[in-house]
This record gives structure tokens, sequence and C-alpha cells, in this order.
């Protein structure tokens, strides 16, 4: 068993309300940064875990995605990179 | 101008306590996962902003991180990707 580390992006569904990213982009023009069209605002999260290889360790936190991490209703997530820890 | 879209990460300072994230890894240790070892959770957005090439683009939003979007005393930001939208 190797440790490794899986990266995992959440964001919310195009074409879903974000209301967070709105505010986060009012807030930006508000401070002067008037270029900034918009912002989606999600969540990073970075698994550590034990696995066999690392296709293994991806299928792991694929399975955490769909059961915990991600609402599977309103959110997409991507695995953006696993890596020996 | 071209339009960009600017992915940024940003997570907790290793060190310091990551409450959420630990919270996330004993659910999932909960939900039967027991490999899991650690839970890291940051926050993703991705910015949408006009620029007039992709290092200003970038430039921009590490400028929107260090004066709104992450906290300089407790978090580290990354500019994951900068791509013409």
């Amino acid at each position: 068993m190797t440790r490794f580390r899986v990266a995992v992006q959440i964001i919310p569904r195009r074409g879903l309300l974000d209301p967070q990213g709105k505010t986060v982009r009012d807030a930006l023009v508000t401070l002067g940064f008037g270029s900034v069209s918009d912002v989606h605002v999600g969540r990073h999260m970075v698994v550590e875990t034990d696995a066999k290889d690392a296709p293994a360790a991806e299928a792991s936190v694929r399975a955490m995605c769909e059961r915990l991490l991600a609402n599977p209703v309103t959110e997409d997530f991507t695995i953006a990179g696993v890596v020996a820890a």
C-alpha cells in the first residue's frame, strides 16, 4: 500500500445560481477590479489515502465524492491530480 | 482585451488547524473509507476577467487574492491555470 494525495475540485454546476460567486464578484468590482465579469466559488479538497496504485486511489476518491464530498444534484467534481505522498 | 478564465486554489496553511478537513476525514472513515488518513479542505475559485494577455490576467487575479480572496495569515493560494474563455 502506498499513500497517495488526491486533489479534487468541486464546483457548482453551470447554469445553477452561485450566490457566493456573485457576492465575491460584486466585492471585487467595488474594490476596483472592474474587469471581473464572473466568479465561481467551489471547494478544493486534498485527500490523503492508502491504495495499491494511483488508479485505485483515484477510484476510491471518486466513490467518496459520489457518497459524501459532492452534492450530485448541484455540483460537479473533477479529480485534478493523484500524486504519491 | 481578451476574456480569461483564471483558476485559483486557496488552502489552509500546513500546520494550522483544519477543523473542516478533520470533520470530513472522520465522516469518510465512518462511511467505510478507512484508508483515508487526512483531508484538507480549501476553496477553488474561477475568476473570469478581461485583460490584455494571460500574464496580465494572472497578475490581476494575484492582486485580488492578496486583497480579498485569501486570508494572508492562515491561507496560501496558487494560480492553477489561465485560459482564454
